[in-house]
């Protein structure tokens, strides 16, 4: 189903890695709505993955390698960009994140610090770059869309989301401070996008992801949202629909931040309460 | 424009009084986006307004007078509306507000109990008497949307906005538990609008209304939304785009719920320091 | 272990019905600070509870009854505590709650309306009459502290709590809305507690208030606080130590507020997947 | 005025430059409340300010430099701190924040990315640091405080407030997510004070901070809260009476984070408009 609310639009898309990722979902949807972009990863996810693929479905769609931590390279994406698109961005989804601690299953309680810092500079303050560098390119068409992926963790504790959770917060932070800057310049909007635990390629490798989805899901009255819902509602916020919409943290999680206990969870309980 | 994101949906708007009204332009936009719907506001607003006017402008959307206190005219709203759009609903916004402690201009420290009882019944609980009129007679389509309309005095105290604040709390709070219920028996999500100040006839009758309307435009980077600008949000909530959305209330307000304070403000105060 | 925090200080304790209330256990904690006061209650509650043990274990304490949704019984009750104490009052605690829907069980997909605004009327609006009587009267000194008890049901749905989360909702908001005119008049504080769940008479009386009680108790660090740790923390509140805290919920909880989820909830979750 | 509060207790204070600082009040008012502590401080910033002033009028207190960023300077301080205080810590009061960023007025649309890894580093990654130190060396009493400063940037811009507010919300996310695991291992709460903007030699570095200061002591309906008054504040969440309250960032700012707007200002607004 395509209604053609990004027609004519013109951005970048972070983060494609492979059919199961969000971004993957969007750069589909969005290439049905009508919009042309440009796709980027860092040069060893384009290695491992399949954005080449994405990128023929996508009309054939320029895919740019860009390390989003190294502000050159994110300088020489937004030019190649504007370059290749013919002009100004209309929209940048942002969705980068990774913690070495948690792939290398440091307790919280025992980070390695180099880990935080890397984990803080992919996962956080590569948003900030990638602000700046359109911000001082002028990269951004008036009333543009910038769209940044995080998670619940910003705001409650998962204990198994380990420093990522710290990132998280600091990327929600970024959005509303540059939010404000980009506001007051030309009108472009920064928004997040709280999702659900989706079973992503970098979701999975969690530790204990399993149990958690499933908590998940029995929490939320609607269930866990999934990659290609986070889509549909992506393109509602790169879309001229939400001009006023911005320093905003959007939960899409099927109800799950709105929630205390659910009787699907108690019901759980009683079962293994009654079974011993 | 239009992208026929409600092409073929059926629904019921409250609280279109008149051009001012954002209910009356969230009804506009749905007409261009391809719904059908019934109007509704209470016998005594319908005489008032200019409802009719919008209802020639939506193709000749029926008009439906309803008190939204009274359960059975509720009851009566939503069977009509069934029979007369031919089907359950695929959406319903909610946009009723008053209270007479604000329109006798009652200090907030000297309020009268029944008018605040009224401005419950009216603001907050009216919206429980939709939704659960709408559940016992089993009116939603499965995934269909309800929407209600708020204000940040739910958060954050605006000493004018006298006992509507209490009011908008409820109606959040309803918003929430509803939200679960419904989530459950058939994935009908229940979410509010945040809505920056509006210039509306209902709005401006609030004390100080100029004042504090300015006030919120400085801070907000974007400036206050507008009433056609949150139609636009009103569509992509009532869409299928955004199905996993639910027990949120969102914020379409340039801004203002994220800033502390802004150089717009900060600047006045300061010339007028300088001046003195 | 007393410190003297409340010595020579003056006030009312609403809501002891026995051992197990909160309130109970503030005035012990009160008495033992130094503090004289006055105990009220529903007359109705008066004779069903203990209050007289209470005021005896309290060194005489008056006991007032006053029906806290009759603002003529909150006139006389301060008027008379003012006389009996000899003069204006250092604090007040609120504690009253109930909800006919709750105990008449009507699921919140069926309320009664009529029960709906007396749950509104006796767990929120007694809020404000009490506050605006004290206003009304320049009751309270200059500094001094208002208290109420809430529940985190006002920010997430718990679905057993019923319509007690709007009431919960709507007596936060009057938290803030009275804690800015008090605050403004002469520094009068006031400011809720939300509590985790607790076995007092009331609490238990909530279907499924068990198996939510072992949720709550496994997701929190520190396990779900008890009423005696409730009324130290109180203690704090009502004491010159917090006298710029104002306009605020302040979570006693053992820290599930700001839990996702906990390795507790998610073990058990996963013993009984591996028991299937 | 002394109530014994922190009788026999023991803990480090981090922090103190001189007379106008938070934890040059926090050290005075835990002196007087009966505890014994280290006071620690970067030796450079013992340096410079007074704190042997502040170890004198607090009965000779142990001063140990440590560079809070430096692992082994913490597990140092850790571990002569418990030998020089005969026991494990009862309390710790982190107080460090520092922005290169702001020190050398970049904006935030043009950040040096080194300047800002050091602001994360010295003002919220120090916190983990200690923590973890503590944790690592089993360095607190079961059920002991550790209290954090914060401001409200974490939740809301304050655009002169630069790279702070990332740090603050990354400083508050540490605070939830150690709290978590620290909870769990011997019951030690983590907590942080979002303080009213203060007029400490740190503080009003900030670039426009005198207007900022009158801002929100306008809107607070009662003022800013002072260093003094947050020594209070701080005593209460250091000592027995709060030992359930953990994961929590608490508002100290005279009802500041609560407010929408306030007459105060829109006095001065509308005085504003009428002079123009």
């Amino acid at each position: 189903m395509s209604y053609n609310l990004l027609s004519g639009k013109k951005g970048i898309i972070f983060g494609a890695l492979d059919e199961k990722s969000i971004s993957w979902a969007v750069a589909k949807r969005a290439h049905e709505e009508g919009a042309t972009f440009v796709l980027t990863n860092a040069p060893i996810a384009i290695r491992m993955g399949n954005i080449s693929d994405l990128a023929q479905q996508c009309g054939g769609a320029r895919v740019i390698g860009a390390d989003a931590t190294v502000v050159s390279d994110l300088e020489n994406l937004i030019n190649q960009s504007m370059e290749h698109l013919g002009g100004k961005l209309d929209f940048v989804l942002h969705s980068v994140g990774m913690s070495l601690n948690v792939r290398k299953k440091r307790p919280y309680t025992n980070l390695d610090y180099d880990f935080m810092h890397k984990t803080m500079d992919i996962s956080a303050i590569s948003f900030h770059k990638l602000l700046q560098s359109l911000y001082k390119a002028d990269a951004m068409v008036a009333g543009g869309s910038v769209l940044t992926l995080s998670y619940m963790a910003a705001q409650r504790t998962f204990p198994d989301y380990n420093d990522m959770a710290e990132a998280k917060a600091m990327l929600e932070s970024i959005t509303r401070s540059f939010g404000y800057h980009y506001g007051i310049k030309n009108r472009v909007r920064v928004n997040s996008i709280s999702q659900s635990p989706t079973q992503t390629t970098a979701g999975t490798g969690v530790g204990g992801f399993d149990s958690f989805y499933e908590f998940s899901d029995k929490i939320s009255p609607l269930g866990n949202a999934n990659a290609a819902e986070c889509a549909d509602y992506c393109i509602t916020l790169l879309s001229d629909l939400t001009r006023m919409v911005t320093m905003q943290n959007l939960f899409h999680d099927g109800g799950f931040s709105s929630m205390g206990v659910s009787h699907r969870i108690m019901d759980r309980l009683d079962l293994l309460q009654s079974a011993e």
